[in-house]
């Protein structure tokens, strides 16, 4: 029997693959009834919820992996700057398995995931405000403005490999090199 | 009477606001009945692929007013920087009025758009060809990665005005320096 954590992976997938598939096509491709699969979530939008909520978890995994606290404390423009590439790596595999997530209006419109997102923002912009003062980012770019830029590129990334203009392989160097150096040679 | 262009319009406001939107709350916001709305489109996917066929119109546009081909073959580095930025500038501009087409699944899974999306990709990859080839833009990157770039950069600016976080008139140049030039001090 496939338990709530199979359908969750496997709606994931499908969603991942056409984030507008129906709740009879999840329940198929999770190997489950429709009546099975609206006894784990009872709409889709239930669902949706909660693999945004697996998606800021693992936001939140992130940042408490790179001590994302500490290291803004530190003030060290080194140890920032390696956090700062840590993190886009490795929200750019993330978006390969949570990557519809990232625009998904039914996800960006629910208050308490909005909240979430805010509160995690909110975090990465401390290591980001330690980046301007250290010198690592630039200091006349507004502090909101990082996040936002990095959500942008992981928004390109995972749709250029969608679409095959991208090798999966290659994503984390083009997001990392194109937002710390730009498209123009220096 | 409202007619087909002011229910668009209206449907397209709508929408930008609140992507999930039903017909029914489009109806209201254009003042027409529910009747009328489905006379004009006979689905919500009917009015999507005609909002993201203008989105694309809009693209079109863009790409004539800067000439592309022809600044792509003269091989002139000041002109495909100029080209380059005035394009930019221009789709950050674009991206406030058809924001929400630009991360719509049912806009996204159009065969018929994806196709036109692919064909204008192609005339924007001229330029980035042309801009490489001249020193405008990195070498090492893969061509195909550029138009990505900038989408992932108009769906931040978009999310970081909508949010609050980013002042409407500071869009254009947030978008066109971070891509030019990264977020690291040079």
């Amino acid at each position: 029997m496939a338990d709530r954590n199979d359908v969750l992976g496997a709606a994931q997938r499908v969603l991942n693959a056409d984030p507008g598939a129906s709740m009879t096509v999840v329940a198929e491709a999770a190997g489950v009834s429709r009546a099975t699969l609206n006894r784990h979530f009872d709409s889709r939008e239930t669902l949706l919820v909660e693999l945004g909520t697996r998606s800021l978890d693992q936001w939140a995994q992130r940042l408490d992996a790179v001590d994302v606290e500490a290291v803004a404390a530190s003030g060290d423009a080194a140890r920032i700057r390696a956090a700062l590439e840590d993190l886009v790596l490795g929200y750019v595999d993330d978006s390969d398995a949570f990557g519809f997530a990232l625009t998904d209006h039914v996800i960006l419109a629910n208050a308490a995931l909005e909240e979430r997102t805010q509160a995690l923002a909110d975090r990465e912009a401390v290591l980001f405000a330690a980046a301007q003062a250290s010198g690592v980012l630039r200091a006349d770019l507004p502090l909101r403005w990082f996040g936002h830029a990095i959500y942008g590129l992981l928004v390109a990334a995972r749709e250029a490999v969608r679409i095959g203009d991208v090798a999966r392989r290659d994503a984390g160097h083009l997001v990392l090199s194109s937002l710390l150096a730009g498209v123009v040679p220096s």
